[in-house]
């Protein structure tokens, strides 16, 4: 029996996250449910995107995958179903399937032709289940929906590379819960423009001359973390997108990347690379 | 293996939810646990009984469902267990229940009575989870309380119509995570009194004529939905009761129908019929 | 099949536990996983301890508990793997351990030599995870670590008792979904110092002169419970902690302990004996 996930911005008060796990186990008394999130913002497809991305592989392939964000059924916002890098995903034709698939094309997709009979305003509950029940039983997309060839697409705030190659232009693209400020900048796009040049990443005044690979990376060989609490820094980390932090922060107390350095969702972080070393003036970090 | 559910004020941070899942696996290693909720604002039955009724059909005939709000045994409020549209419910009797069961009696109640060793601070944890555990297993009510005909009744909040049957006069039950604003007034009793009469919604000043069965139908017939971001509109949403939205809401960045139109719990909301069309005035909304 | 449990400070929005959980998953399709709190302050070791402490023992013998709180590897922060009370910890060398085990002596502790190949910024996804599946499967402590036989050690801050045995001196460890402060001073310090003299306890110039062992005592044997919403009372807890409390509080709206008396993590709880009753004033509570 599949693992049917559930992604929404139902939030994790009101009786929609629960009602929808009853009814699958209604159908599927073996289920095995698993909730990657129910916080996404409101409407966010960014965001789910964003989630979706850095967790539907850590399940087995053939899992199924509902995502209930910005899913009401219009003439401008189908519900489709797909099989892509071996997962099925269920979930509005809104533009997130394009942030997903952009290195992976879908295997197959549908446009579900099941509502005949439902009109509602709970669409995961009354038609997304019902879907993955199917698939979970093992059914074939085409029983539940028209092929289709395509989908919409929604370009994800891509970074930009000038012609000349010395400068990425990012943006940020999601923060996360300890207030780290997390890039469209991908390690193999830094990697693939830089190639090895020495490089300035700056955001919001604050520039960078170091990528770290793990937080604790900026203490070096000292034999105690405790004096760099609350130092910032630049790292890949582990979605492998290039990251602004503040070591140990939290949101609630000392503040994080996001509070202390005034970083916000869509706001610029740029690479600028140089050819040779830094000449005259010390790493400004 | 019947379901067991859990709706509780707990939080999700303390380790009262998780202590509780483990008891029952103690008990019950097969056990399938699913929460509806632990967010319920700390002793709030209207909120309690909102989100149980919403949810408890979702879930199989049989499923056992523990209710953790207000739970602490005194002599006025006793434990009980019940069975009730073929759910079973362990919960005090705290007025809950009768909101619950407006519709639909309940097949057998108990008051709960294998406390003789039980002095507890943490009834759920102590009591609620052997009796659930009793009941998985095949238990009767009969032998963990004894048999009674009464319990606590707490007359939910409910609409009030007057004498020549023009006014419908509700009150607002609960704000979800969008921040729409959800009445008691239920689609059943619009119809009753309003028998296709023309209407007013009224919510703090706000006017409504006409009430949508989904939330986007406010964009009629146009090709994007997004020039009506923001709009408020009256619905009747997935648990059939009228409530006032606004598309596309979040509280966190644009605001709510809570926020945005100053509704809180408990607030009045009217429905105004009128025996012929409007007259001379343009639609208000 | 072992239960695997989880505790951190992910938060509950970002992708980390669903990954966690598909990775889980992943090697072993049977798994049985249970949230404790993905609610951790970050980084906060005493808060992850208070939690771990009053949950683990609900849960079965044999059940593995993944600790993802400050669990990045260096040289100073090693990872270990123990059996503690017949259950299994996988967590950092951070001083957690010493608060849990304060009573009881871990049987066996290895320190986790599995990285050679892993350096990681996740390492909960890439290394706790994979012990854990191991553990579960059945392996031994021996193969996924060298044993050690000791384990760093952060007293916890550990109520204080001056030489004529007439003050303890606690602190606050810890506040709840309801706002109680709960204290470091447990029900049997309490009763072995005071050997059933009376006493004064003492919280940011509030007193209580009566410890309750539940919330509704304070109501006596009153009919109704609601003349005393609000009161501020003292009493031992689920966890046989000293607990300031006020009755049926919320946070959100009337307020709790911690927001009407002004009190904190770390704040000073005191009980002071007195050798006779007290004289010559009336209780002051």
């Amino acid at each position: 029996m599949p693992i049917i996930t559930l992604t929404t911005d139902f939030g994790l008060k009101d009786h929609f996250a629960g009602a929808v796990k009853g009814a699958i186990y209604t159908e599927l008394p073996d289920a095995k449910i698993v909730d990657i999130t129910h916080l996404i913002s409101p409407f966010n497809i960014t965001e789910t995107a964003y989630i979706i991305k850095n967790s539907y592989k850590s399940f087995p392939k053939g899992t199924i995958h509902i995502i209930g964000v910005d899913s009401e059924l219009s003439n401008t916002n189908k519900h489709i179903a797909l099989l892509l890098d071996e997962h099925y995903f269920i979930c509005p034709d809104n533009g997130l399937i394009s942030m997903i698939a952009s290195a992976i094309n879908p295997t197959k997709i549908v446009e579900i032709n099941i509502h005949d009979r439902i009109e509602s305003s709970f669409p995961v509950l009354d038609v997304f289940v019902k879907v993955a029940c199917f698939i979970a039983r093992g059914g074939t997309l085409d029983v539940i929906g028209r092929e289709i060839s395509d989908y919409k697409k929604m370009i994800e705030i891509q970074p930009k590379v000038n012609q000349a190659q010395t400068i990425i232009s990012g943006g940020v693209i999601y923060i996360d819960n300890y207030g780290n400020v997390i890039s469209n900048i991908s390690k193999k796009v830094f990697n693939d423009i830089g190639k090895g040049r020495d490089f300035i990443v700056t955001a919001r005044g604050y520039t960078f001359t170091k990528i770290f690979n793990k937080y604790n990376e900026i203490t070096g060989d000292s034999d105690t973390n405790y004096g760099f609490d609350g130092s910032r820094l630049a790292l890949f980390n582990s979605a492998e997108l290039l990251e602004i932090a503040i070591y140990r922060s939290n949101l609630n107390t000392v503040g994080g990347a996001s509070s202390l350095l005034g970083l916000d969702y869509r706001d610029t972080i740029t690479v600028e690379f140089i050819n040779k070393p830094l000449p005259e003036f010390t790493p400004l970090n």
